[in-house]
């Protein structure tokens, strides 16, 4: 295959992936924006994030930023705001403010010297904790963990379930698809012999 | 927070993620059989993915045989039997077989001596390329190389792409909440200074 139709081939085989800017802010205070479909959850206790660099410069200003201040925003995309965040992956020159550029807006809360998303709806600060090289094909996954959540109180349940599906976030596809969801159910924790329970009171 | 309220909570905070199940298989020829929602695309050239396993046991039987084997299979999971894939998250003993207690089925292809879900509507057979320890929190992050894919044909998109949401793949978010998806749209390769542009004739 062709390197474009392999790479939206690849890419389409996980299955469905999240969909988040990365907000960073370098040591002069010039901010960056940056879709990225990798973040994924490490664990709970700590709360880790990672997330994945391409190599060949493709997230160099981004990188940059976050190897200088250790610090940066993991910002959930939402319906509202979907195509500006995907028009974050254009090649901008370091001097071009993504976030200007795009039209979405920053926001600082006290205490957190990198900007956040304000149009998303779910968001956090990230310390980072490591880079692991990935020698096979020059990527690396940054390891960090999660120090303030911002997130709209309602979306919260009882048990600690994060509704993102009614904060409308997107989900992403391939490189380039974007998808809303719709709720099949929640399921109970599964137990050997015993039938898959609907949770139908949670949400 | 209280331990499992905390995890709710950590495990929504990524965003939507990736629903599948994994086949594996240990030399004497029992398979074991395990959703995971932490299966990542790492890059396309070579074709890696990764996924992430939990420290205490939790994935032991899978990641016996992944690395006795050094091959394993990959299956998206989709509507028809999203509530069979919750089910072989139950902690089942080394002797029972996840496929039959929950009531999925095998399917062997020539030549790839590790099971496949019949039932799965894209799947593929990895090679297993590296263990990476994670310290931090005791996982470990896996990575293989992607060798076989099996997918019907009318879901390859003539760019590449995978059209996921016509094989009715699902997304999780949380530990436990399972969606389907309705796309909003596929967007074009983003270039600084031009409006993003939707794609409305590939799909």
């Amino acid at each position: 295959m062709p390197q474009r139709q392999r790479a939206h081939f690849i890419n389409s085989l996980s299955g469905f992936k999240s969909a988040n800017l990365i907000a960073t802010q370098d040591l002069c205070g010039n901010t960056n924006l940056a879709i990225f479909s990798s973040v994924v959850h490490f664990g709970a206790s700590p709360p880790l994030v990672g997330l994945i660099m391409r190599p060949n410069n493709g997230n160099r200003h981004t990188l940059d930023n976050i190897l200088n201040k250790s610090l940066f925003t993991i910002n959930q995309v939402s319906v509202g705001h979907y195509q500006q965040a995907h028009q974050t992956s254009a090649a901008y020159t370091k001097n071009e403010c993504e976030f200007k550029s795009v039209g979405l807006n920053k926001e600082y809360l006290e205490g957190i010297d990198v900007p956040f998303v304000k149009e998303s709806q779910l968001r956090y600060a990230v310390q980072l904790k490591d880079v692991l090289p990935i020698t096979h094909n020059n990527t690396q996954l940054i390891l960090g963990e999660i120090i303030h959540v911002c997130c709209n109180s309602n979306a919260i349940k009882a048990d600690g379930y994060i509704d993102i599906e009614s904060l409308e976030t997107v989900t992403v596809s391939g490189l380039d698809s974007y998808h809303i969801t719709q709720r099949l159910s929640r399921l109970a924790y599964a137990k050997p012999n015993q039938k898959c329970d609907v949770l139908s009171d949670v949400i």
